[in-house]
């Protein structure tokens, strides 16, 4: 088994054979999941904090059951309502937490690089669950997980990844995995919604949709922040769904056997027609959120195991 | 024992055999929480998630005591901030949320009939914690539990329920229930608080306290809303409580050994004058409190039990 | 062992060998925590209850880990978005809450009292995480154990506590606890900042900084609350910092090897500058943090250990 991180910050510094490794255990999980099967052993002693200084209902419960599963005391600390309000810094928002011992601390933060930052200041092991429009890589590896579950394996496909990329983290962290397993990756948007570092990324480009799903094996749709269209980002809803929302018609030109993807929460008939997202054929769109308390699992486990390796040979000085 | 629901959605679709079954099990657990003595066995690795789409302080803390006392893994997810805000179907968040693998889901909802839906979407058992002005029938059975207790029996009591019954699920429940069970029930209230279809409920109609309460066993007070007084459903407070709120007085007309119910949260002085709520002789209105939550043990006990054995049987499908 | 108490509702009537034989324990928990050891029979089978009347995530998730690795179950209760705003009493909030049977009740609330009115209406032990202007006894005993391991010894210290003494409790627990145990406690604040009833305090008053240093083993700062500013209690934040904040300079009155204590979150440039809050041979403020955790639970023990016996003994009725 490999997988060396203390952290799990980003795709970027994931070697290949991590994030098989990781993904493999997120497998054994998924599978005592679906049995009802626990291993409370697995973080008995351990306190998890969930720390969200932007409110996220669905991950954080993912992060919240896949550490109760493995038997983590599991705390959450909402931060809107909390001394950040009262104009404490990060980091000293991160010492005080540290000074309470936790063993694994989940953060979501509005600003790319904030969780990093964070993970620099305590002696626990830290999972980005978001950071600004940088890296979410749990989603990323719980979308790896779903297509290789769908595919059979996670390389050598042609992956397609269709709307508001820009502004998204989802994306960012797809492009670096995808890329690093050896897949195709394309993205598909419109000009505006196209980062501007597109030519560094090492993907291919389309503002079409038929031409950008032009015989892909996977069909990755993003959401649309409804804050974009009063950024004057995207005309309309309607003219938005006419263009790059996913249809049957659209869906046609990706291969027969084509999966469809969607991170959640959907905006039907703006990205995607409900009839696609329900296809129970082609869509895996629960298969996602299924794999994503899986993966969380692993990535946990892992990490926590790191960390006991790394307490007990003395490298990490508990205050 | 008998006891074949999926679900709890209702007091409609439940057998008087059925709500017997319920309360004699109630019974026992309210006896194990005066002794302070959990069964943390009997939803052991069992994920229970509380999913409030209306905030309920009480109703959420007596479910989430109840599901730990029986040792699940709680998990309370605030739909006011999640989500559906962001413009998710319903059906979409129960989807996202079967894909996790809850065992036991206890749903309140603004809308009548919602939770039912959802129910109809996952694979684990769902108890409905009030759905609009549909139901809520833990309230009804923890009022049936109290009364049943005080009184020895629960069947040919006359039972008077007090004040805005037309908007109120509590009513509805406890008037099907009770109705079950072979009471003479009672409605009182202003005309504008009286639902329209109450000729077809079986029950007597009063729109004058001292008539209505003559002779009573039972005098269930409802919480007035404070936002029926600005619709205009009531001329002010001071007239209101002066006509229906329960004091001494009126009280008086009931039977010598007459219980005084409320389901809370009371407004002193509106509904009830505060000498009676805290009469210990007549209120029971710290006891349903105390039956809420064993009567959401009971209830999750049963659930649970019907869960594994359909999952034992294959007919429940996991995923 | 001496600590007799049912509750922890202030300073005030503990007894000097009550706060020792609590800071003792403390100190035990301290040492468990650092090495990842939880005692999860402490508190086994029991319900912990955390009621914020108002927000702190800091000082209630403080209580909630103490609580997790004691191994109750525990529960918060965000009474923001409660009852309360439905209108009902407090002692019915209390009467409800105590009908649920649980064993330990941390409250916040903002007025001063209403947290020992609440313990007198209930049947468990109850602690006050802070209540208006009055107590926070939890924090002033997390000081107490912060000195006692810095300095080694609670007694014969001079301590100056600097800042907004007026509007905090945590400056009139700090004082009642300091002065018990025999140490010398001045008061370094503006006149408008400064308590009207200071003379009754048996302290020294000082309103300029360097004089009111000078010498002195302990550095106590107090969080400013924005909201004085608005108050006109000071003229502004810079001109606040250039007379009361500590920086070096002011530090060098103190002994050369005084601690620096604050209670958190801090203004960075208001009331404290950030290179003294970041000097590790000064500042215990993370100490004092971690120390929070180890008072908490200590406290929960002993109040635990008494209502059982209370229980035992038949002293306290469950229902």
């Amino acid at each position: 088994m490999t997988f060396n991180a203390a952290h799990l910050l980003g795709i970027e510094h994931l070697h290949p054979t991590e994030i098989t490794t990781l993904l493999d255990l997120a497998d054994h999980y998924a599978e005592q999941n679906r049995k009802g099967i626990q291993s409370k052993d697995v973080l008995a002693g351990m306190t998890q904090v969930n720390m969200f200084f932007e409110n996220s209902t669905r991950t954080q419960s993912s992060f919240e059951l896949a550490g109760k599963r493995l038997g983590a005391d599991v705390m959450n600390m909402s931060m809107a309502t909390s001394s950040v309000k009262k104009g404490e810094t990060l980091i000293d928002t991160a010492l005080t937490l540290n000074a309470m011992h936790p063993d694994i601390l989940v953060v979501r933060h509005g600003s790319a690089g904030a969780v990093s930052l964070l993970s620099q200041k305590v002696n626990c092991a830290v999972l980005n669950a978001g950071d600004g429009r940088h890296e979410h890589p749990t989603q990323a590896l719980l979308d790896a997980l779903t297509i290789r579950r769908a595919k059979g394996r996670l390389h050598r496909l042609s992956i397609a990844i269709c709307g508001d990329i820009a502004h998204s983290r989802v994306a960012r962290s797809n492009i670096m995995l995808l890329g690093k397993m050896e897949n195709r990756v394309r993205l598909i948007a419109p000009p505006t919604l196209m980062p501007s570092e597109v030519s560094e990324l090492g993907v291919e480009v389309y503002d079409d949709m038929r031409e950008g799903l032009k015989d892909v094996d996977v069909v990755m749709m993003l959401r649309l922040q409804k804050e974009r269209m009063d950024g004057g980002f995207i005309p309309s809803e309607r003219e938005y769904f006419h263009r790059y929302g996913l249809d049957a018609e659209k869906l046609s030109y990706a291969k027969d056997d084509a999966i469809v993807m969607h991170p959640g929460p959907m905006n039907r008939g703006v990205e995607i027609d409900g009839s696609i997202a329900d296809d129970i054929n082609r869509s895996v769109i629960q298969t996602q959120v299924e794999m994503g308390v899986a993966v969380r699992m692993a990535a946990m486990d892992l990490l926590a195991r790191n960390l006991r390796e790394r307490r007990a040979a003395g490298q990490v000085v508990t205050v």
